[in-house]
Parts: C-alpha cells; sequence; structure tokens
C-alpha cells in the first residue's frame, strides 16, 4: 500500500550512490532525516549502504534498503542513463515511487539523468506541459524561487506561464510563504521590455490569479523582494550556475586577502563567527535541492557537492512536499488556469 | 580636421550631464583624464560645466566645452530621446564623432539612449549585422568580456557569431589581451548542450580563426579561465545585472555580520585593508565601461553609478580604443570571416 501523506509519515526513497561523496555523505544525511520520523528507504549497492548504516544509531528509525546494481556516473549521458542503466539507484528509486513504495525521491546524483528518470518513469502531472525545475537560492531576507533552472530551454510563454504557477504552489505549500509574488525575469522592469517570450508570458501572468508583480531584474534576484522569479531554463540555468560561482570566487578573493598580512588574519579570527553566519548565509547546503515540479511523484534534484546537512534538508523538503499534498495543489491551479494555457490551441500534446 | 589618432591626442566627447551624479562626478574623472594627455571635449549646459571646472586645476589641459540645452532624463525611453532631445548632451557628443570634432565618446546618462543615439547618429561598420554591448567584469584573474549585454534580444546565430569576433578584436587592442580564448556560454560544457540558437552558433565560431574553446558555463565566467564569453543580449543582461547585485547583496550580508558585535567589529577594524583590497577587486568603478562594438566611432557607455574613477577609466578606454585603430582591427576581422557571416543569404540587410 502506498503511504499517502495524510495519516503515515511519508516515505522517501534516496538514491544513496549519488552525489560527488556517495553513500558516505547520503546515509548519515538520510539518518538526520528519518531522525524527524521521516520513513526513509536507501536504494543503491546493499552492502556499501550497510556498512554505512552499520557506523550510525539507527535504532528505533524507518530506515530499510532497496538493492540496485547499476550507478548513473557524473558523466553519463541523460538518455544513456535512461536506456542503458534501467537498474540504477536513481531509476529504481523512481520506479518506487511510480509503484507506490514511496511517496518521493531524493538525488544528489547526475542532475540530468535524475530529471529524464523523473519524466519518464512518473510522467507528468494532467495538464503540465513541461516539468521544470525550481531553484531555490537564498537572499537577504528569504529564500527566492527561481524556475526553471535547465530542465527546458526555448520555452515558449505558456510554458513559463505554467512554471509560474507551479513555483507559486511550491513557495505557498513547501516554503510556507503566504500569498507569494511572481515576477518575470527581463531586462528592464517596465512592461514592454525584454524579448519576445518574455513579452508574451507577461500578458498570460497578468490574466492568472497569481499576485504578479510584473519584469523582475537579474539584481532583483537577491534583494529578497520577490518571492518567484519565472525564466526559461537556458536563463536560468546561467543564473543559477553563476551565482553560485560568483560567491565561490569572492569568498575565495576575501579569504586570499584576509590571509595577506597577520594583522588581517587576526582580524578574521575575531570575525570568525561573523563569517561563519555569513558564510551558513550565503552557502546553498542549507537548501540544497531543486524540486522537479509537475510530475506525478515530488522528485528532489540536490546538488552534486550535497553535504549530510543538504542531504536532510532535500530529505525534508520532499516529505513537507508530500504532507501538504502539493501535487493535488498543483492540479488545482493548473486547471484553474487551464483557458489561458489553452489557447492558441495549445495542449498536453504540445510539450517537447 | 578630425584628429586621427595616429599623431595627435585621442580627442574624446564626454556627456557632462549623464549619470546619477551628473557634472559634479563627470567634469572631475575627465580632468583626471585630461592630466594623462587625451583631449577631452566636455558636452551639456556651458555653465554647469564651467563651474565645476573652475574648481579645479585645468591649467594646460586640452579640455573643451561645447553647449547641449536638453539632457536625456534616466527614465526616458530611447526612441523618445532620439526624436525629441535632438539637443541632448549625449546626441550631440555623438554628433560631435560623426562630423569629426571627437574621436570617440563617453556617457555615464541613460543606457537605452545612449545605445540608441549611438546606433542611429554614428552608424554601424561596414559588414556589422548588430552593434553590441561589451560588459566588462572583474574576475579573479584578468578581467572578463560578455557581449552581448543588452543591446540586443532574439540574437541570432550570426549576430552571435560576430559578437565573439568583435569582442576578440576589444580583447586584444584595448585590454591587451595576447590571443583571447573565446566561449559561449551555455548550460553544460559538452558540445550539443544549450538552446538551437547556441548549438547553431557554437559551430559557427569553430569555423573560425578565434581561439575558441567551445561552451563555457555560468559558473566560469569568474574565474579568470576565459577571456571573452559570448551570448544573446537578454541572457547577458540578466547576468551582468544579477552579478551587480548578488555582489552588493554579499558585501551587505558581511557588513551585517561584521557589525553585528563589538568583538567582530575590532576584527573588521583590523581587517580592514584586506576589505578594501577586496572592495576594489569587486567594485565596477575599476572597469566601468561597456564598449558599443560596431559602430563607426568610440562609444563607451559607463554605468549610471560611475564614481569620478570609474568616468576617468571609461575615457582612458576611449582614449585607447582610437589609438589602437580598434575599428580598422574590427572591420578587418569580420571582412575576413565574411563566408561565415554571409551564410544562408544573411548579409547587412538582415540587421534589425
Amino acid at each position: 500500500m502506498p503511504s499517502t501523506g495524510e495519516q503515515m509519515a511519508p516515505r522517501i526513497a534516496v538514491d544513496a550512490m549519488g552525489g560527488d561523496f556517495g553513500p558516505q555523505v547520503v546515509v548519515p544525511g538520510a539518518v538526520d532525516a528519518a531522525r524527524e520520523g521521516i520513513a526513509v528507504t536507501l536504494v543503491g549497492d546493499e552492502e556499501r549502504i550497510n556498512a554505512e548504516l552499520a557506523k550510525l544509531n539507527t535504532g528505533g528509525l524507518d530506515i530499510s534498503v532497496v538493492h540496485a546494481t547499476q550507478v548513473v556516473e557524473m558523466d553519463d549521458k541523460p538518455a544513456d542513463a535512461l536506456r542503458r542503466k534501467r537498474d540504477s539507484s536513481i531509476q529504481v528509486a523512481c520506479r518506487l515511487v511510480k509503484d507506490g513504495g514511496a511517496d518521493g525521491v531524493v538525488s544528489a546524483g547526475n542532475s540530468g539523468a535524475t530529471v529524464a528518470c523523473g519524466m519518464f518513469v512518473l510522467g507528468r502531472i494532467k495538464g503540465v506541459l513541461r516539468p521544470a525545475l525550481a531553484g531555490i537560492m537564498p537572499t537577504e531576507k528569504t529564500p527566492v524561487v527561481l524556475i526553471d533552472v535547465g530542465a527546458n530551454v526555448d520555452s515558449k510563454p505558456q510554458h513559463l506561464f505554467q512554471f509560474g504557477l507551479m513555483a507559486d504552489v511550491l513557495a505557498r505549500y513547501v516554503l510556507g510563504v503566504d500569498n507569494p509574488s511572481v515576477g518575470i525575469l527581463s531586462i528592464g522592469e517596465e512592461e514592454g521590455k525584454g524579448n519576445a517570450t518574455v513579452r508574451e508570458s507577461f500578458d498570460l501572468l497578468r490574466e492568472s490569479n497569481l499576485r504578479f508583480i510584473g519584469n523582475v531584474e537579474g539584481r532583483d534576484i537577491f534583494t529578497g523582494d520577490v518571492d518567484v522569479v519565472v525564466c526559461d531554463g537556458f536563463v536560468g540555468n546561467v543564473a543559477l550556475k553563476l551565482s553560485e560561482g560568483l560567491a565561490k570566487s569572492m569568498s575565495s578573493l576575501l579569504r586570499k586577502e584576509l590571509t595577506a598580512s597577520w594583522l588581517s588574519k587576526l582580524g578574521a579570527l575575531l570575525s570568525l563567527r561573523a563569517f561563519k553566519r555569513f558564510k551558513k548565509l550565503v552557502d546553498y547546503a542549507e537548501y540544497g535541492g531543486a524540486p522537479l515540479l509537475g510530475l506525478k511523484g515530488v522528485v528532489i534534484v540536490a546538488h552534486g557537492k550535497s553535504n549530510e546537512l543538504a542531504v536532510a534538508n532535500c530529505i525534508r523538503m520532499a516529505a513537507t512536499s508530500v504532507r501538504n499534498r502539493t501535487h493535488e495543489h498543483l492540479a488545482e491551479g493548473l486547471a484553474a488556469h487551464k483557458d489561458i494555457t489553452g489557447r492558441n490551441g495549445r495542449s498536453d500534446k504540445d510539450a517537447a
């Protein structure tokens, strides 16, 4: 029997082989999440998983292990992972959800393969044109959802419109934002700025029941003044990786300067607590996961560099998503805007 | 007689009314540049310019003033600025170049209007499909040129290809990079990743005589390992503004943390020199200007928030561009790749 997410604890299937560090980081992260009452199924090389579990105190926790003989490598092509590695940990984890053995999947493995397996194995919610990856990024205030961060390129206005609908549901029911504001990423604040796709999407979003605030610019993403930022997956992926790269470069420059003299070293030592808090704020591990929205099941794509905290956070996020019936709200939101999405004769069949 | 940039000092027309701070910042910045032997023509409200000049020691400097009765405001639409403000400081400055009274223009004013005036008044170099704005950004090593950062949206592969050619010339003859590496911004390192336009542009760039290194990702921009990054103006503008916003947010978070306790305050005080050096590295004022490439004349779009140093740097950059005959090299580069650019029957007439 599938757990319904109502009375029973949500059960999350975790790709134990995924990520740059594999079972030795994923397993302890999953155990941390299990300590909070989440049921966890670890999928992958049984022997290696059990070896990691043996190092930890798992008494009384609802943890099961499902063996998978294959592993998707970071440089495997998504299509190859799908076809040639049917018994890979990520594909087995997705099938668990499909078959009712789990409510959601978390993987820190090859993200292209995770997206492909999620789409292929679980399938789309009725009405969804294209599933989208929602990046959750830290800001000066509350986190911002950037959608899409790489599941789609060359998106059409109807796709961008639905990304906004889906991220609104995510912000409400997973991040706990009351009446989230939604903007569309453009290159000027005024209406009419941007490229052809953005201008058309602007019109669709304005007609919806979302709290649409119009165009937002690159500089507005990190202020925390907007809850959801809609964009094509090409732009979103560039933005996500650029932010990551810039934060890393800034930190490394600062470290270099601070260790350049004994005086600055002493200063840095005295300010250590402040730096730690700062690092925490800019650290992706705090959020770490990008939900893939629009599928019949919860899929969270964790960062390849995820540490234990990030893995645990992703599992928590998946559980919250299940508990708060995000998928039902998503289907409702899509159904309520069917007239806007279906315009110009576009329908489900239009999806890639 | 126009100065040829060979024997005579280059003469740069400076929009004295532009930028968030107007003449009181632009005039001292221009005077600093003039002290290095650059001839400067300040364009704008004669009375205000002279009042600022009177505060400074300008003896022996080649500084002239040309009166303009109008000013383009930051929120004026580019088209309106062109049609209704024919005697604006930026338009008069561009006409000076057109008529041979100056070799280049620098403006920190409304950037859309500056781009529009540059294109309309100066016109394109033969063979240029679309002029492009080259953002010059600090990295961990030498600066990187990101092109286009907002002059064009919905660019076609031939446009992106030419952006690469033009930025290569900029990197060589203005930034002094020997044999610059050129990448195309995409969402995966492997060939074949990206959207349709990027994939086509990849093929064109590979055929050129540029040192093309293939796809680069958002995270590669700030490492300093690539000299030129080619992208559509929508993506580039988002990237530029996002970087600016993120750097600002990170600095403000850090400041907040460092002043949260007396201990961290003391630490920050001891590390002050390190922070100043760090700030200088991430500070756009050090570069401050985005050259608009592909026009019959040098146009540098300075940041609206430019301080004196940034204004002076932009004037220096314009002068270097004139001295090193960037435009001739640009025309040569375009002519050498005519067969690639002209493919599919595309030509000059194809430009927007």
